[in-house]
């Protein structure tokens, strides 16, 4: 029931989670999964040097985290060019998300994004009052130009591009990006969400310039550094906007361990360079995979192939569900029309292998 | 510069840091602290248990945590005798402190809590743009025949007791908290934060009554169970407020360290026993120390000893920084006339060896 005492806002929100985890489906299933495919999780794990400052990291757990993250801001800084005060660091991409959101938008503001994109992200907007407005896909693309008319249209507060795109794979070259940031309309700043782009090439980044203020770009230590359960990411943006987060964040709420191993991981570089082959490899191999049962990989600039199955998203829904029966775990895009399609994340060799064995025996089940 | 986008609330909040980290502290002094007992840690460290589940957990860092946190909801409510659904678990009491004040407080809503009271609390009233009113202690217990009185006149939201009492110390018996709950007036929720419990007596702790809508008690494995740096607590309440969180919780925003850990140290109550013992040695060791040159230390409910100094605020400031001087991390109240005192949180034996030996001479400093 419903408690009177909450706020006019929160008493129309509803109690959810937003994606059913693995671990839950396997309780109900009552086995666990042979490949862990669902999640864009880096199977190989973060580097060993991460491994291992995040171990000894633990004879210091009974100690608060340093609560302005500075260690990492000022590592961050120099990795990327920029000053420590540009960088914010977070409780990963999700909680950055849900503080910008809080931030930036009012109940009844304008926010948009595009049908089908990031769905936490949605649900911030959705937990601050803000009123979602969204554009549909170009193809398999988002739609910078328009996500900015949108924008214009309805004076959003914050527009949303993820660059590479979840869950469709794909990615804008800079210049398309760059050219969206100058469009920004006043009064509104854009997101760049690029949870993935340490998998996409160089020429798919703008230039970090930390001077304009319509931008804001995210990044995290969850996907190419591996380090998904230590919910540690970081916003990068003019020095107003990254520290505007001081205003509200949980100061104490990175924890110690991911502090340390986010650390080492960015120090880690060449680590880093082997994943990268190692995912583009086993991209070659989904693809190969899908191609050879008939369904249509889309080109990918992330860590998982989202595969086109020609049908629609009752096909695909079936799909992923035979595929759970089958021992494999993986997800779909919720919305049509990307809901024709499955995604299947790069896990190791033997999750491939069995995704490639058992991929022909549910596409057979649905007949 | 304020960035005109923010919403007219957040643009009236300053960015800041609640407490100096002792880390920073550290990197201004150049040398490093040779005790550090002012953040109320745990310097003993978890139980051996703990840390080996959090080592083991480090295998899986790769993947996301279970974002309902069932394993340890189901684990907390067969050790509480009440029901999972009672419980929501967070990022420290401190996160979910945010998150409770975002789903009662709206904009002009009125908060109660005592003068010099928790203050990361006062920093998510302010942060939601709730409207604050203190009541003074009484001597040096909060008062919550006072608390209640102005929630009444207030027609508060929230009205906050923590029980045991940060920064003194205190602690009131299971019934006067019992009849501050059954008093607490219709609109109002009350948060009883219990983060130093389990170093009180059970005498202190009231029944646990799910049923009971009126309060919502945090609990936290960051003090007694020694996993400050993991950010994992929890709440306890009705189940219409502790499924409220799952509305706008960042569902993903537990470490999987953590969950691994507090799975852990929660079925190893043996190693609790023993921590309170040696909590309970270092009280009376502090006590004895504080007493020796001429402070006088209160009662204590909790891992630290508050002394009252006996002078006003400036004189306490003052033995803070010279303690700084000589190597000694201590904090103490920030506002009067609680700030007449310090508060020195049980550390190892060789630290209170070196607060014995450096509070000598800190106050000869102050002359």
């Amino acid at each position: 029931m419903t408690d009177t005492r909450l706020t006019p806002l929160t008493q129309t929100l509803p109690s959810t989670v937003p994606f059913v985890a693995p671990e839950r489906m396997e309780e109900l299933r009552g086995t666990r999964f042979d490949a862990r495919l669902g999640a864009n999780e880096l199977s190989f794990g973060p580097s060993p040097k991460a491994l291992s400052a995040m171990v000894d990291s633990l004879d210091g757990i009974w100690k608060y985290g340093e609560p302005e993250n500075r260690d990492l801001r000022f590592a961050l800084a120099a990795h990327l060019g920029i000053a420590p005060e540009e960088v914010t660091v977070g409780e990963g991409i999700d909680g950055l998300l849900g503080n910008l959101v809080r931030l930036y938008v009012a109940p009844g503001d304008a926010v948009v994004t595009s049908a089908g994109s990031y769905p936490t992200f949605n649900y911030h907007v959705a937990g601050f009052g803000g009123v979602l407005h969204t554009v549909p896909y170009k193809s398999n693309h988002e739609d910078p130009e328009a996500l900015i008319a949108k924008a214009k249209e309805v004076g959003a507060k914050l527009v949303y591009l993820s660059n590479p795109n979840n869950p469709m794979g794909s990615v804008h070259p800079a210049e398309t990006v760059q050219a969206m940031i100058e469009a920004v309309p006043e009064g509104c700043l854009m997101i760049l969400d690029e949870a993935y782009t340490e998998f996409a090439p160089e020429s798919t980044r703008p230039a970090l310039d930390t001077a304009d203020k319509r931008v804001i770009r995210f990044r995290t230590f969850s996907k190419a550094y591996g380090m998904a359960g230590a919910r540690i990411g970081y916003g990068i943006a003019h020095r107003d906007i990254a520290t505007a987060f001081d205003k509200i964040r949980n100061h104490f709420g990175v924890n110690r361990v991911a502090q340390a191993g986010a650390l080492a991981a960015l120090a880690d570089q060449g680590y880093l360079v082997q994943t990268l082959e190692r995912v583009a490899e086993g991209r070659t191999e989904l693809a190969r995979i899908a191609q050879s049962n008939g369904l249509t990989p889309l080109p990918s600039a992330t860590n998982f192939v989202t595969m086109d199955c020609g049908r629609n998203g009752d096909y695909a829904r079936a799909l992923v569900k035979a595929l759970d029966a089958h021992g494999v775990f993986v997800r779909m895009p919720g919305m049509a029309p990307l809901d024709r399609c499955i995604r299947v994340s790069v896990g190791l060799p033997k999750e491939i292998a069995v995704f490639a064995e058992r991929l022909p025996l549910a596409l057979a089940d649905l007949g």
